[in-house]
């Protein structure tokens, strides 16, 4: 079982879920963050909330099967991308054991 | 040493940190989300952030013991608990390090 | 390749990326959220969205290299340190893949 997490442009967020409930995976957690990075190059709008930080990002979180992973990836590293600096990053950690809260099952997810 | 993280409906956070309090596990951080999934059966109330998701979900990070794990993931998932879709997951990482920033230490758990 | 999350105070944010930025890290994330724990000696300050926490605190995430993990850890450490309760955690997990959305490579870090 594998957790991902994509920090994306926030514009962005809306076409990747399309393209991700599309292809079977409805289910995503998305919150607002804020990057610094590629400071040169970077939108000239200014966090309110942290001033060392240059633009606003969305971290989207997914828990998936091994074998997902691969598709997952592909779909929010396509449709995320504007080309330019900035359109952020990825990754995958291993999630040792998930469980459903409304039974408590705990999911056998390979 | 193990991080636990739980996306729960957050009218049940407080609920869930008193159950966590009174066993004995004061240390937790909580953040906004919003989460997809369930489409069909959600609540019809609309993201202001993300147009594409339906709820606000809480999310609960905690970083324990590895003995302490399934109590803990226990008072998440049976204080979480309304029984409809939506209620979330629980799911459990292996941690390598922690350090407390107070005096430096390394946090040597098990 | 490893993931770097600390749970700071907001104050200290700045501080701490001025110095991981001149020491070559100029990549990170940062969102808020509330924390927990050390309740007797906490900030008087309440929460407005969450009535159970007691205090705002800074989460940042940096994906690094194995090499450069003490590095950071130390930078986050000691520049966010006030020496009271509640300076806060910082943990380091195993990420398995990493890719820049930009161009969809795979961020081979070791």
């Amino acid at each position: 079982m594998k957790e991902i997490k994509a920090f994306v442009k926030p514009f962005k967020v809306e076409d990747i879920f399309h393209h991700l409930l599309g292809a079977g995976f409805p289910n995503l957690t998305v919150s607002g963050a804020e990057g610094t990075g590629n400071l040169e190059s970077s939108d000239p709008s200014v966090s309110t909330h942290f001033s060392i930080t240059d633009s606003p990002v969305a971290k989207i979180e997914i828990v998936c099967t091994d074998k997902d992973v691969d598709k997952i990836v592909s779909l929010i590293s396509d449709h995320g991308r504007t080309g330019n600096p900035g359109d952020g990053i990825i990754y995958v950690s291993e999630v040792k054991e998930a469980y459903r809260i409304k039974n408590g099952e705990n999911i056998h997810l390979k």
